[in-house]
């Protein structure tokens, strides 16, 4: 059966240029941050595993160590997802039965160089052998999409598509910010003055990328705050940031309304609207001056849906255009608020177990705590969530593996019949994704 | 074994008048928002379900077409209590053991007609049939009770008993409180005027549910919250209220007073008192402005139970005549406050899983989250809390079902023995309830 | 396989003086609140159950009285974890194997009495029966563990340390606080005048704990709010408590502030930090006033991890030298915080579902909430907690059956291989906790 992977974070680069993979380090352990966040959890310093420093420090430079060490302390995936995940990966992907530790590890590296090294291993090649019908991307708003563009030049049948993805273009407060409304304003050709220029490029960009092939947005926040303000407040809080003024108030409210925004355009050119809140981004300071942003120091808060949602849903919940994907890093919001939102708004889909819930314990919670009040036809199917390429058919067979086992035990306990079951499968494996995400 | 059924929402009026349900639409689809909500929730109007508009606007009149939308998409229902529940129903109760779906709509609805038209299918008939021991019904502290006097009088023996609901009076800030207080006043034929009149009215009231037959209190609010004032700030309160300048403080205030109030007058009167919090009600304006309250778009928010009710349970969580029983919407605090409480103050029940949670895993996330620190006998038995009528003995027999499951696995892992089960069965099925509700 | 407490409650005393255990009420039913709590639930004084009063007001003096109605009402345990190691200890610690109740509550009773007259019941032996490796109790900072010095000088070879708590002497609202403080000059032989000579006591406190063989200190508190503040402003706020005008805000920001403080000295004298928050104390304060603290009422809120720890972590979660093991009374915050910071910060570990949670069904939500993001090595093994000393093998016996269970289903469904079991079976059931609390 096809995998259809509707949001991920593969980087579209290594099918432009369709490279082979460098090493199995660099391919598997350096990219991961579910992978050294464990070992780092264990004393292992990120600099032995080849992460790079944002200054520029010196780090472990010979992918041979790198593995080495991985191999070593891989008794500490144990009964964990990313466990599972390698394990499947090795020895679906690459052949490679043997359970990775220190003594095989470098006759294992060894292996898999050379099968990276023969053109059955280039990216291309997995992608059509993994038989992916279609892989989303996370792009920034203010991506030029120049990877996608040469695939598509390329005439590869390979279905590679943009996300448009605005969190920094949103965050008046990130440093950073400045400098993307400038990129923003260039690439959408028009100077950004005011709230309605800044909205026109952001709906410039979003007709660009849906030209690409987009079928998405994909949102990152905190809180999954929603307020209603006029325009000309939000044209206030605008003014202040592209001076430099805004304040933590202002850029909690701008968000707020953005959403809100964000959910309008969604309304208007049928761009499905997914919204990921709930983590405190880069919790350890002294990893991320050290090394940057996503690596591993993302810890979830709770979260609170029914209050936060209220101005959007009832803004747009019941918009027959408007599709919402929603995620949550925290699960006693499933059956106390997520499910009955989805079990009620004709806009909503609950998106599937999220990141540190993307696992087996995770799926079976998520299954068990959603289904009876929204039923699976408000959910939004699998999505692999990944930037580690060769994992994905483990993580979708996983998950399939783990939605079968669900529905055999409604069977066995006359819930729905097996008729009933054989219908549902597919559309848990695949076809919800499809209709949730418009990928027809 | 007969059917305890302390706490519902089931019209008395059918048992006064003894009249043949109308159809099957309006018996089971158009009243029960458990089965609109999941419709509606895949972009179903309500219009074409028939649920009629409070400003009386066209809706789908023909109880077939209504009928045979339910049945296309039955499958929406598929992994839910709901779907257990009709299609127990229909076996059960009307002899149907097809599966219900877009080809056998318009034969099963004939059936049903054919069932309902006989004087098998009359609401008398049926509550003895089910071998009901006991129904409670929910009405409002100014009900006049009519349909009970009229139970009363026809000399029939089922046992249809009101409960105590006085929400509408104790809420300051709802439009129509006034109009409630006037008729408050009027029935329990004193003016109120202040607070001491207040609560004199609203115990003659209560000692005329009593002497109907009541044997408990129900109060649903948003937040559990409990604060002791003094007759002079709950008079100030109220005087402010009567001349509509109380504000939302106020009402919070009102109502954290009014619970403790309530406690008082059980540990007074010995009705049993029900707190139902937790609830985000008409969270969809649009739904609420066209078809009014409980349509399916009410949304649980996180709950806290340990400060709230400190106050109310250090003045009455050891009195000897009052009890509480406690419900829930917010699952993770079953085993982080609700048993802890549960399995310490005397005075306090916990009630069965409710509502969204009123399903199998709900049913057994609750078990397994309360009984190892508040056993089994702190907790309140079964209730069925639905207005679907014809759907009671499913609901029991479900409940029943899990908690036989679940005795059976505690047995099996040598918790406790077989002799312990089977006296613990009974309990939980039926005895549990009758004693916590002083059903005797 | 030898039995590791590395967190207890036990009173050293027993082991000093090694004398009979008085009579079965005494031992089992007055001073544990596990079981005292279930009785008062369902309407049993604890005057009847001979808890004695603070004030001294008459309580049941006739420990047969007191153990026939526990055992007249043993079947509210049903069910429960203490249900479970009542029956366990009876069985394989006193030869018991009936199920106790009424009719056979004086019976078993003598045959107690009896075996806790002989030699083989004495504490040591009994310490030693058990094959206690090593056992720590709980100890306030002012403690002269003048116990733990006779067991030292008795030349018995049973390993009993103390564990450094100073809640009391950081309580600065607690009117016994000044007391404290005087105490705490007096054994740390200085004069406790500002913030620099407070932590001096301390750390003179610690190392004299440290050199009694402690190896780790532990913290209960409302919230585990954490909070850097400036020495100026930790002396101002001592020098507030000192003259008796310290507020709230004070208090909180003092906690926070040396919870901070500990984890700086936990990284220079290598004593693991034990942190336990979450539980509202005394909830009950009509049984607080007249039978004082610890009597079963203290109930659970929800805990928030992620932010408030945030300033600890990020000026200690990367010490190599520094440990925190972190409980939590909400399991909510297992997958959403504690799995993913425990599976991040090297000085971190999850300590065991604690108190209400360290029941069969606690372990299990435990297991498969926290591992698939933190993996085994990153939880700190099993401690009973308990005060209950003979139900020790019994608490021990519970955990490891459940890890083994645990470990069985991963073995079933392939996510780990029966040699890797082997090897984490006793990492779970020792190991770890050897480890976690540098108990070499």
């Amino acid at each position: 059966m096809a995998l259809v992977c509707p949001h991920g974070h593969v980087d579209p680069r290594m099918f432009a240029g369709n490279s082979p993979y460098p090493d199995p380090a660099t391919l598997i352990v350096i990219p991961d941050h579910y992978i050294f966040r464990m070992l780092y959890s264990q004393g292992i310093a990120l600099e032995r595993l080849g992460v790079p420093r944002t200054g520029g420090g010196a780090v472990e430079q010979d992918p041979r160590k790198i593995w080495q060490l991985f191999a070593e302390n891989f008794r500490l995936y144990r009964g964990t997802p990313t466990g599972c995940w390698i394990a499947d990966e090795l020895a679906v992907v690459f052949g490679i039965e043997e359970s990775l530790n220190a003594a095989n590890g470098m006759r294992i590296y060894d292996q898999l160089c050379e099968k990276l090294a023969t053109p059955e291993f280039l990216p291309r090649t997995l992608f059509e052998r993994f038989r992916i019908e279609v892989l989303c991307t996370t792009d920034a708003a203010t991506d030029t999409l120049e990877s996608h563009h040469r695939i598509r030049e390329s005439g590869w049948k390979g279905r590679v598509i943009p996300t448009f993805r605005p969190d920094l273009a949103i965050d008046i407060l990130n440093p950073n910010w400045g400098r993307e409304i400038e990129k923003l304003g260039t690439l959408a050709k028009r100077e950004i003055v005011d709230f309605p220029s800044y909205i026109g490029a952001l709906e410039n960009r979003r007709a660009f990328f849906k030209s690409m092939g987009a079928v998405s947005t994909d949102h990152g926040c905190v809180s999954p705050h929603t307020e209603q303000l006029s325009t000309g407040e939000a044209n206030n809080i605008l003014q202040r940031a592209l001076v430099g003024q805004a304040d933590a108030l202002d850029a909690r409210r701008f968000t707020a309304h953005m959403l809100i925004e964000m959910a309008r355009m969604s309304s208007e050119d049928g761009l499905v609207m997914q919204l990921h809140p709930g983590s405190w981004r880069n919790h350890n300071l002294s990893i991320q001056r050290m090394f940057g942003l996503d690596k591993g120091c993302d810890i979830p808060m709770a979260t609170e849906y029914t209050a936060n949602l209220h101005a959007l849903l009832n803004a747009f919940g019941n918009h027959p255009k408007f599709r919402l994907v929603l995620f949550t890093l925290d699960e006693s919001t499933y059956s106390r608020e997520l499910a009955p939102l989805a079990g009620h708004y004709p806009a909503l889909r609950l998106g599937p177990p999220w990141w540190f819930h993307d696992s087996l314990q995770g799926m079976i919670r998520y299954r068990e705590q959603v289904t009876e009040t929204a039923g699976i036809y408000n959910t939004a199917g699998f999505n692999d969530d990944t930037r580690a390429f060769p994992s994905i058919p483990a993580r979708h067979d996983l998950s399939r593996r783990m939605d079968a086992n669900f529905l055999a035990r409604l069977v066995a306990r006359h819930q729905i019949e097996m008729d009933e079951a054989m219908e549902m499968m597919p559309d848990l494996a695949a076809n919800l994704a499809r209709e949730t995400y418009r990928l027809g």
